[in-house]
């Protein structure tokens, strides 16, 4: 088993923290975005979508998908669960996690490609006023957020999640490319410190 | 419980077939998305994202997001299993599930918010230009799926699973706005006719 990763990107970032949290420790290989080392024949062999992070299982089977490999390691390494317990447990946890995921992380990857330097030449289409407006989505989820908070310990509820992952992930990439948490959002800052300074935070 | 529901637009339907699947029947209640009744205050103290598909449970709860929802009745009701077995089946069916979400679903739906008539005076904001880009990731995201099929019976293997779901409501979308199958793609067109005589394809 070897995990495809990247150390400066967001989405293999979430799968280090995923598995820190379990405690589970599997080889890694590199993968060299800057050099284009995604786009060569022999990772899109492998990946035809050129993504990172990706799994290579013991049957020679090929994981791409931040959460698909996340899912794997869910039901091979059950404890301690990240992915919830309940049927509804199980439901809120994605809710969150897909809101996140759709309003926070794509809206900042969006902006970041679409309205900034982004990765150079590597991004050959831009389009500043598409960035631009996903800016301001990535600003209201953070708000949607805020407010999930409060009450709440975690983004899902009580216990620490994949939710919690995503959204910290989605926050310190915004935060990377000037988009930071607003002032008018204390409990979002509040779990912000608290999942930052959790041990798997820095995997 | 109680399935907020809308018969013409793709992710209700995604939920409707994945229970029909399983043969379960739910109460379901109709939301007017072009009265606008996704936007009101009623329908945003439900769902702060005016998303449809919702699914209020018997404890009061509600969860958004159609993957969700589906996890629910996943676990609620597993049989037939629609989300796999093993952790590697649970692992590919989540990855080809989210490469159709990512670059097939949201392609259309991008094309067809900002390219076309799309929801007419609802669409607020278009970007004509971002719109033609997605229709091409979608043309493309249709090809990488013929070669899927090839040899493959279903999307994610060898049996029916969320993944034929998404991909059917995601080519009978894109069909509905002019994006047919490409003449190039004879094992998605044979998937195609396959999935859609299935009963629940009705539902």
């Amino acid at each position: 088993m070897k995990l495809y990763d990247n150390a400066a990107f967001t989405s293999p970032r979430r799968v280090r923290i995923f598995l820190a949290e379990k405690g589970i420790d599997i080889p890694r290989e590199e993968v060299d975005v800057l050099a284009g080392e995604h786009r060569s024949s022999e990772y899109l062999a492998m990946n035809p979508d050129g993504t990172i992070p990706l799994l290579e299982l013991d049957n020679g089977e090929y994981i791409s998908e931040t959460v698909a490999i996340s899912r794997f390691f869910e039901h091979s390494c059950p404890q301690p669960p990240l992915m919830g317990n309940s049927a509804e447990e199980k439901a809120r946890i994605e809710m969150w996690q897909r809101r996140i995921e759709n309003r926070l992380t794509n809206s900042v990857a969006t902006y970041f490609h679409h309205a900034t330097e982004g990765l150079g030449e590597r991004d050959r289409y831009r389009n500043p006023e598409w960035g631009q407006k996903n800016r301001i989505v990535a600003i209201e989820a953070m708000k949607q957020l805020d407010s999930q908070l409060e009450g709440n310990e975690f983004v899902a509820g009580d216990s620490y999640s994949i939710a919690d992952i995503t959204a910290l992930c989605a926050i310190d990439f915004a935060r990377a490319v000037d988009i930071p948490i607003p002032d008018d959002c204390p409990q979002l800052e509040r779990w912000y410190q608290q999942v930052s300074q959790r041990e798997s935070a820095a995997a």
